[in-house]
């Protein structure tokens, strides 16, 4: 047993030599009488997050926590390296006991941090899912634990911000629908000089970074600049949709493609490959459709869809907020008009919608 | 602050009553002197995984104790119990300090339990994302760790299969390619008898289960027995390797659209819309399509698209047997014969592939 967990009241009566000999932790709650039964999920929820062998990676830390402080100069220099350490390779070798390899691991890491005389901040593009903040990846909300400075826009849900680090300075670079708050070559901008001051910047983005977020464009900026960058997936709208909805984006008797394309209306018209996107046995999803979706609807009927294709619309899909909408090519907008869904919404087209009255589990 | 972390030895001496007044959680580290630095680092992942105001969900546990085990027969059923109200609405309500919605809510699902005198299993859909287990998501890890019985496949790594909870029942379905262990049909099966049973049965699936993870399939066979489910959508794998391998599936300068489609053969041929998948200014990604390469690569320039267009092989994307193979459509089938990377291996082809030269930060 990793983690123990003893209620109080006083607390040093509960804490005995014996209990602390089974279990490296014990937790002790200081207030307000506990049931069993939180007592055991607290344990579950705490071994969950905790390396499994914390008491090598203990006496690894103060082994070489003088030689540290004899070389890295600066809080800051030190902390980063220290997070790099018990988050990195290095821990884990600790952890599964390869201790002559851990140590040589170290003293490189040490010597390359030492030579890197000036402390360069990184850039972390990170996907922050369709909005339940249940979907953020375990890299996700570590490195949003990481942070200086995070940089978020207006698809990233509240919840999801609540979990950034308290003392992480958060700014907002907007991006309501042709009306950017921050013009994209300023927001890269904002982020060169934020890495550049040494600052560890998240780039949180709703969705995944590389489907329709723009990421490829903003590391271009960061590596004309010299600066560190790491991407890290997010589950797509598309997924979070899908599954929320009842919708499998591909099926055996339905679709065996899946096509994401943007419904973004330029000009009051929409630039697709609509010849591409009008097939059947193949699912459609438009992002950020919603203004454009009598076009999209024509458009599809126009290429050779049937006007009876079913269609969804997904309203703040994986949130409280989530609205399903269903009809056909041909009823939808007027559905719609009554309905009044809000972006951001989300559009599937293809006879995987039938699905839904089956397979809808969450509303 | 949530979380205290002392070290010890003795351990009484650290925990003074004034700590104890700090902070409702004190832990105690019981072997090995410990560096401040882990035991900061401690504190952060400690504080992530806890609710905010656990005192109060102590009192709130402690309230109703009794009346719960004089209400619900069973251990089993006592633990399902609990565990929802922890892990639900209700206890969000308790940390709010929604006392009197949280004590109302809480008899309506007590009385409701009750009623529902055998308690039936649940499943539920899983997607594990891509390999990294960085890149689970918290509600997967959750479901996970609550599990009774876990049926998983070829595609879920070895590394994520560690962290399902100790003492479920793991059940291997295997498909390898063309040599199913089980039977799609009797995986269906399986995971009906084992809910009937009242087990929590997690289906888990690399990547997404509603991208070529036949979901809706499974689902089906679930609704027809009146098995409660849910599904959790993962990161699909052409996100991860997108990521990690550095190419942007959708880029303004170089693709609009991203279509997914499997490149799995059949009696020696793909059965695919051709003319859909070789269009210009979309990427265009193959699930398990690296038997099939030669067949892509001459069906997508016989349909349009140049010769020299970009094409990356992407093996085992996200873990530590991440190899990438770029080429063009013309030559990449004689760079693979050569560097014979192994299945699972994801096929992204477009203009989007060009930017990995630059893009590439993983490895």
């Amino acid at each position: 047993m990793l983690v123990n967990v003893v209620d109080n009241t006083p607390l040093c009566q509960f804490i005995t030599p014996s209990i602390v000999d089974r279990s490296p932790i014990v937790i002790a709650m200081s207030s307000g009488g506990v049931a069993p039964v939180l007592l055991r999920y607290l344990r579950q929820k705490l071994e969950t997050v905790l390396p499994a062998n914390l008491s090598r990676l203990g006496a690894f830390s103060e082994k070489f926590r003088e030689k540290v402080k004899q070389t890295l100069n600066g809080v800051t220099a030190r902390r980063y390296f220290w997070e790099d350490v018990l988050d990195g390779d290095i821990a884990e070798m600790v952890e599964k006991g390869q201790d002559n390899k851990a140590d040589d691991a170290f003293e490189l890491a040490l010597q390359a941090a030492a030579q890197d005389k000036k402390v360069e901040g990184q850039v972390y593009l990170v996907g922050a899912g369709p909005g339940d903040p249940d979907l953020l990846t375990f890299r996700a909300l570590r490195l949003m634990q990481k942070a200086d400075v995070v940089v978020y826009d207006r698809l990233v849900s509240p919840q999801i911000l609540e979990l950034v680090r308290r003392d992480a300075e958060k700014i907002y670079v907007g991006k309501a629908k042709s009306n950017h708050t921050l013009p994209q070559d300023d927001i890269n901008q904002l982020m060169v000089d934020e890495a550049k001051k040494g600052n560890r910047v998240v780039r949180l983005k709703g969705g995944d970074p590389f489907i329709f977020g723009r990421g490829g464009e903003e590391i271009q900026t960061l590596i004309q600049h010299g600066i560190d960058f790491q991407v890290v997936p997010g589950i797509t709208a598309a997924s979070g949709a899908s599954s929320y909805a009842g919708i499998p984006l591909t099926h055996r008797d339905h679709a065996q493609s899946v096509v994401f394309a943007t419904g973004h209306l330029k000009n009051g018209t929409i630039d697709l490959n609509w010849p591409a996107l009008a097939q059947k046995n193949q699912t459609a999803v438009f992002y950020m459709g919603l203004t454009g979706l009598p076009i999209i609807c024509e458009k599809l009927i126009e290429h050779g869809l049937d006007a009876n294709t079913p269609i969804a619309l997904v309203q703040s899909a994986t949130t409280e907020k989530q609205a399903v909408l269903t009809g056909t090519l041909s009823n939808i907008v007027a559905k719609q008009e009554e309905a009044q869904l809000q972006p951001p919404t989300l559009i599937i087209v293809g006879s995987v919608v039938s699905l839904r009255d089956e397979l809808n589990w969450y509303q």
